[in-house]
């Protein structure tokens, strides 16, 4: 192509009322100059990623499957509840087949020449492993949703729960994630939370560890971190975090990644909105922990927590 | 059907992988339990329920018809205005009513044979009712935009206030929520809030009552229970809770349903981000909380109340 | 048309249940009241908006021509790269020319009959501003990657930080509508923070000045005020406020707009969750806000500001 | 509603450039005139009609049941083929379902009153006795198949001649339609037929009977009648028209509906393109048709019947 | 921007697997040259175009606001038809008057300093007259369904004919069309033809004069010239041509455009199918024309014109 | 899985209405039945083919970059024409790699252990010199444009010819076809073929050969067969065939594929509607075929081929 032809076709396309051909030569350098610089922490170069939209269609698949009648189409009738989750796992399991071989991809590549079909084989049995779990999934929301009928005197019906609480949608979402988490696999079960994240504004860590009948009730603004370990029957409402104090640095300042730095909520506790707690510490079992209280430091089985309301009232 | 054609098929099909058809077997027995251990709360059974995407445009063409030129069709000319509204009227009160239908077939469960057409002519006198408040939700919405406009100095329009604040989309919706959660549609009312929960991170129960000329700013993480009463020209910021202290329960330990139990906000009043009022107290008229301030008592007429400020700041 | 047909009309339609033709009356007459009690503040009139749907067109090309491989299609193969970068450019600067087009007509209303060819000019040239700023934009980003890789011991890789990362999301998109903001299209720039805002939770106003690598970790209920300038490698954690302290009244009583009230926050401060910093005042370089503090004044250069922790703790 | 203000909004709408409103009453008084006039021919009223977008549901569900390799979804794997047909099944089977009741309640017009779970019944009845001709169909079409793969020289394959075959696809949607047609469903199973002939230019009455191993090649323009009667291994190329010759009247000069009037063509036959073979008669077993031949007499068996090519030729 | 660096990018862009470059190249020089070559052709050059989709919008909702209960929304209840008619009206006529603004602008190309407001004004008066047209073409369609329903013993219900037959929904689109065509719009009525044409096989010229009770039977490859007149009660069959015999060149050779060359069809007159007629010839009134007939001359009224049917039957 | 639980399953799911399970497992059989029998002449059993959704849209991408402003997207400005081909022929050039992969997979079965990387290669190849052929696809279909408007009175622009005209339609996608024929691709070849056909009702087999300036009025029911040879300035009206007469059996009866058997049109021949021309003759150069006309012998150069119109007008 002679260089003239080029230059007439980038001066006559839009290049000349926006230099789109300037832009994409230098957005060209960033990502080469990016590349370069960042080959020590980012080695997956340019292939592809676990996709969005295929987990979007994995996790919709799962909660139908789970909870045909509230979640699965709208017009199921119960007698064809087994064909359509049949189907619904059938759909969904193949679909996460796919995310995770491209999650197995990037992290084995240095080993690229390894056996193709070796990859398949280990993504089939991790889906496999995961598809064992969905039945003590769906138990473990069971208790959940039961819990927030329970624990909120504005729910009107357990039905009202499944369909409109964000807190139960980002419960069933984690109990997903963390079976994935579990597994080994980061990045999707990173995204899957995020998914929800995003709707609920609830943040839960795949990594964290949750008991059953869990309830949050609000749940904007819930942060959960990664090594966090929660009991049974315990309920949390907006905004509490439950995060890492500090974070540990190696010998070269890098952050140590994947350590034990966030709280363990023993059963029963109850933490009220816009509570902090932060640090490998714990909440003692039955401990109530008040809104906007900020605890660094174990708190005793049985325990109140609440902030000493030091105000000023000032007539104006 | 013999039982070896159906166990080939069945080891043929996903099953060899993932075992589908264990998996599916499992799920089918979680659900008869969770049916058989809920029959005392859950009494629904496998009925149809209100479904969200039909809220959703009924939803759309509400806010259409209230505001046809910022919410309505993009291309929409003035002049086209009314046969607009009545068109957009029409589709959402029709949506509407099939799914005030489904609800009360809920919630009239048990006389399932109580006559069909007269739980349609049910409907639809709650729909021509909801249609009859139309007009004031427009009302006193003007008002809330006008209060945006008027209380963020960020504000350059009425118009950019009606496009972008998350805080007036909420109102808006919670003002048509409630009057359906007046006309004894608690289902229906707290999907419609979910949605705009969802979008905005504002959560607001149907059940609330709200004056004229409200704004919530940002918004993010703001929560405002099932028996709050708010007065006029109200302001709200980011994270405010107006939420319950604690919960009555009922001799056998359950919670009573729908007491009143959160506060009384009288007209006038500024709550800074992230202050907490909780239980049935009442903030007086003109009065200020600050931010980040807990508030569990009475607060008098025209009182500023804050954080005490108490820091600890060390030099590193 | 006679008035007896339109009457037969309107009672045989749907105004028989609903009585439509009503309420269309009273809306129409709300329109009318509110447009003439408005016209002071709301001189746009009937005329065209900006549409939030053109400008999710231009975000999401905007951003794949920025991130080609991890935000572009998911089938892209990086020795496309540059053609899809073209492409994509080419869609978003057109649109956006478009929106652009739109607000300028908007904001010049009083001068209607000024050059039509003028105001498109007009537009061409500002979008052939922006244009030139996404390469610095791309650099820019990069930096808040890597700080968020860096900053955070639970992220695997870049490329999740990436993908996952709603605070990387949000800047992403900020720094997109700040270069709008500053060349004078106050409405586009924030309709894209609030699409960002009601994704992720987080609230930047497109007018703040934020430097490199920044990061915000979880992010939900965090507000940053339109005044608000931030230095570099400045990290803030979920629902940390940079709000105004009061707001300046003009002698009529109205807010005067666009003053500078917000904080200025200087290089490598941290300010932890909940932390709420009001008014014109500076964070010195390095300091570290604690979680939950509430801040007026000015913080010297590397100081440490926690809560007293002032809590009581009984048991029950 | 007072009558001048609905002067206004009609006047201040689009009926001030279009006169919309007077094109409304117009078209109003059209529709009553025809619902008037017609009475006597169409007494189904404003009832609900069998719907096109239900149908090519139903149509696309049973394509996928019966091919699930080459008609389901794409990415559909063979160990998945049960699983995914017995969906495709419950999902057809409950949407004709639907349509059957439509289609029963408008010919059972009179008896209005009649029990409406009576129909219900009926109507699942029916469906139920289709379903179970499901397996012959499959069986039929792929003879229909085969016999285009032998018939055809240009056919490279029998997947080609399933994907590509307009031929096939007819008489595949015939003979489901025509199973619809023999349970009493003359509406629905028109309305498939005409599906399938807008997409193949090729028009099947699904009240013909035809024999197993059809082939119709290119297809465009072939008209088989209502009471046609094909036998096996028949072929036909394009623009055959097996049509009537002259339509009974009855006393009234009314046609008389449903009598026998179309050809009987025998097992082995071959008519090609453009013939035309017009009504009650008989093509003997392995007759051969010519192309364009106009035929209204019986053809006894095994003749060959062609133009007589009387033309003229002459030098320009 | 510096052609090394371009051929850098096209070198690595996909240029390297296809040479995107040198295609992107040669196709717009072929574009150079054809524009170049057909200048006193066409001479619109790079305008916009009336749209297909566009057009399909607008041929839906005149569909549905001509028979709203048959072609309207498929839940359309009858109480709501009027209001549902006005905005499908509203809806139309004005994305028609976008698409009749275009092709005005086509072709009023040579004084393109017109007025831009007079053209648009024009487009106003046209759509307007048009929309006047409607209640007559309904009437024109309501003699068409009966015609067809009774015509076609095949034909169940009046419902039937108009859901089913694709010869009612040709002269349907036709009769929109040609009114268009008159009011000298040649481009937008022959995309709705094309529209029409493609879905029912029928190729009807909008500027065919058709009367009323015209009925197409089965229809697939019927073609009508744009200078056929047809009087009232006339029937076709599929595959009939109205065509023209020969065209009249100018003295350069080139075609005369728009010259009468195709048949006047009298009232009455019945043509079976794949008979063609030729030419600027009367078909007297009542007549009937057989099938595969050749009709280049005229034929006096109540004539019953056949094909000789010479055929040579021989055993094989 | 316990036999007796699937019983149960089987018989509460849907198959207690309409017995889902028994048409499963009949449905599987008749597919194994197929499979075994069809072995020798279908061996591809289970693999991919090529999708024609994704053909689909290889198709609008090519046809958009031959033709940016006419069958591009609609709001494409004539300065970002290159940037848009360019665009346009990356997605469709690697959509149509992967289908072509999926072919040579299919037609390379029997080596399957044949280098995965291998037959990508080829596939890059086959896709390279399909890509170099555009140019010249481009030039010829100009000459089939100005041809359609040459050749028809009703023609007013060269841009209604490229917007209208099915004939040129078909010609598009044929010349796009016969290249993918003529680089041995089959089955993508004829289903591209068959997308024009269902649209157009022009049935060109991808094998025939056609020369420039090519023009087919009206169109519907044309047919083409595949070793047609057409020359230059070849004008075909609708339902024109050219087909084979006979086909060649082999020893075994099986027809003989790929065999010469249809006609050579030359230079300068114009056939009208509905004739049909049969088996490998020639018609010569300058020809005329009249309408109707049944041709199965060679035509000389410049005769006139016409019908005897031997035709019985009676008077009824």
């Amino acid at each position: 192509m002679a260089m003239s032809d080029l230059q007439n076709i980038s001066q006559r396309s839009a290049g000349e009322s926006f230099h789109i051909d300037t832009i994409v030569r230098k957005l060209h350098e960033a990502r080469r100059t990016w590349r370069t610089s960042t080959q020590r922490v980012q080695e997956a170069g340019a292939r592809e990623f676990p996709a969005r939209a295929a987990l979007e269609i994995v996790l919709n698949h799962l909660s139908g499957a789970l909870f045909p009648m509230r979640l699965g189409p709208p017009d199921l009738r119960q007698e064809s509840e087994d064909i359509y989750v049949a189907h619904a796992l059938d759909v969904a399991l193949n679909a996460l087949l796919g995310q995770v071989y491209l999650e197995l991809s990037l992290s084995t590549r240095k080993d690229r020449e390894a056996d193709f079909s070796r990859r398949h084989q280990h993504a089939r049995e991790l889906v496999g492993l995961f598809a064992q779990k969905l039945p003590e999934i769906r138990r473990l929301v069971d208790t959940d949703v039961l819990a927030a009928y329970r624990g909120d005197p504005a729910a009107g019906s357990v039905d009202e729960v499944l369909l409109c609480y964000p807190g139960v949608r980002a419960v069933l979402v984690h109990r997903i994630a963390h079976e994935l988490y579990q597994l080994g696999l980061p990045l999707i079960s990173r995204m899957l939370a995020e998914l929800s994240h995003e709707q609920t504004g609830i943040d839960i860590h795949p990594g964290a560890r949750i008991g059953e009948s869990f309830f949050i009730d609000h749940g904007t603004g819930v942060v959960i971190g990664e090594t966090t370990v929660i009991g049974s029957r315990v309920r949390l409402y907006q905004a509490v975090t439950l995060g890492a104090k500090r974070f540990k640095a190696g010998a070269g300042g890098e952050l140590v990644k994947g350590e034990p730095r966030h709280p363990r909520v023993e059963d029963d506790v109850v933490i009220y909105a816009g509570a902090t707690v932060l640090g490998l510490i714990t909440i003692g079992r039955g401990a109530v922990i008040g809104g906007n209280v900020w605890v660094t430091q174990d708190v005793p089985a049985g325990a109140h927590v609440t902030q000493a309301h030091v105000q000023q009232a000032t007539k104006s």
